[in-house]
């Protein structure tokens, strides 16, 4: 019998259809040989020499010779990163003019790079402007939440292949993440605990569901997940804030993360994926009730209509199967 | 610069990316031609002759001779028809046995038919089917809400190019129906009035959203549509569920949905799709604040880690624009 789950973080409902649950490496089956990518390409706008491609660069590192991580507006920006902020209403029509920071984080100078494939202080570097720049732009007066993201391949919505992340800072704090914050709030109005320690440490414990483990973070699929391999990182420190990462977290981070990566492309065969780091907005930084993380969603399943339709899930993967191919992936 | 509108029935904030909109033409660029489909597939378990391939049939109209709709359970249903509904709360891991009912409604005898072809008289046919299933599904005391809905292509979901829909029973309310229900509540508390009803005016007012409309339904594209050509239909007449369709109702529904379908269809180069009917759950069937419609959704732009990291949306199309795109491509 098919079981339903609910995910206690985000309180959703999900179908785990362990009955025409597919094998963790059925997964795999429609994964398309890696295309064979140049180490440099001439008509790559992110790549080395095409720098004038890009708007004025806002950093790079290192600052003087061969940069290797480069911050840039993002030339299609989703929102404007000059005007004044102007709510609207009229009648049941609310607007808010559509300023904010769009930028791109570019990984690497190397075209064909992979954060899954680069070494552990590469990807530290990257989540070190990640940092830098979650700090640089929540300055902004205008900005009241920042989502930091990555899009991996044509079917996570992204149409460069040169390695980048992106950075949106928004005006206004989704709905959505306040919802998450509220649930998380009554939980701990009801129980004095933050609901993500509590996960964590449950986690721990169970092991059924750890994909991966160091010192400061804790990779696992959650009980309820959405989506087949969709996973979770929480540091072990509490913080609702990704801005709170510091000293020997970095590597930490930079470590869990790649290993994760890298797993999902070994075992699944390179699938797309995004993730994003969701983080408290910036009037809740220091609150006990939230926590920051880092969510993984492998492209590996189709939201269909009754997704759509119910804002429930059906996951075709179980989660402990999940976690335990993915923890005996021997990965560097 | 950019505007980012609400939403005013989900609360949902999507960000109108006017400034690097498509135009409507735009979204056929990817358009492949239609695969030439046979009229019928020995291979199709949906198709005349293969009935003994799918599950004990549940329904076939007309009874007698060529069927033109037939119910069958889904063969790889994500809930068990047969079982007991059990809850189990250990520590913070909920779940439910997952029972419930998952049926596959064939649509017409034809492979290669589709909704957005048919006859209104067909249509008709199909939805008077969903409305038998709906009230039959219902009277299970283990049903708590219905969730009806379609996948039409790949992109969005479906493996089987016969045309169908599909309908969940679940044995719980969806997290996602029972916050619309609660916004809606909330808004009629407040104002007096159901929040569908009032935009639903407010749309035939303002008439630069509108797509097409009959006697009892509007078709429109709502002011804060979440992705490209994302589309609601409205019955005119206030009920919270679809079980209260009625009369003359039925052909008005028949006639607005292929309509759309069609001018979806021609416009865009025959996208994949789903649609879904949102409907109150069985406790909140005959309230004055939820308001049944029809959600249909183009899959013409890809979820990315923005929209999986903040719920918030980036939708590149103008919904004036779009609906007055779509306005204007003559169907029958």
């Amino acid at each position: 019998m098919p079981e339903i789950r609910q995910n206690i973080i985000t309180r959703q409902w999900v179908i785990i259809a362990n009955e025409r649950a597919q094998r963790p490496d059925e997964f795999r089956a429609g994964a398309k040989p890696p295309a064979a990518l140049p180490a440099h390409d001439p008509a790559c706008p992110f790549c080395p020499g095409n720098e004038a491609e890009t708007p004025p660069e806002i950093h790079r590192f290192p600052a003087a010779g061969q940069w290797q991580v480069r911050v840039v507006p993002n030339k299609y920006a989703a929102l404007a990163a000059e005007g004044e902020l102007v709510r609207t209403t009229a009648g049941l029509k609310r607007t808010i003019t559509g300023v904010g920071i769009h930028e791109v984080i570019v990984e690497s100078p190397v075209h064909k790079a992979t954060l899954a494939r680069l070494g552990d202080a590469e990807v530290e570097r990257v989540l070190e402007t990640f940092l830098r720049r979650y700090h640089q732009v929540l300055a902004d007066p205008r900005v009241e939440a920042i989502t930091l993201f990555k899009n991996h391949g044509v079917a996570a919505g992204t149409s460069l292949v040169h390695p980048h992340s992106q950075l949106i800072g928004t005006p206004i704090i989704p709905g959505e993440v306040r919802e998450r914050l509220e649930t998380a709030l009554r939980f701990y109005d009801d129980n004095g605990h933050c609901i993500f320690c509590l996960t964590l440490a449950d986690e721990q414990r169970d092991a059924a569901r750890v994909v991966d483990e160091n010192e400061h973070f804790l990779a696992f699929i959650p009980f309820g997940a959405l989506s087949p391999f969709h996973l979770w990182i929480f540091p072990k420190r509490h913080c609702a804030s990704f801005g709170c990462v510091e000293g020997g977290e970095l590597p930490s981070l930079a470590r869990i993360l790649r290993r994760v990566l890298r797993k999902l492309g070994d075992g699944l065969g390179d699938p797309d994926y995004n993730f994003a780091i969701r983080t408290a907005p910036k009037e809740s930084e220091q609150v006990r009730y939230y926590h920051w993380y880092v969510s993984v969603v492998p492209r590996v399943s189709k939201l269909a209509g009754f997704e759509l339709g119910s804002g429930m899930f059906i996951n075709t993967a179980l989660p402990e199967e999940s976690a335990a191919f993915l923890r005996e992936i021997e990965v560097p």
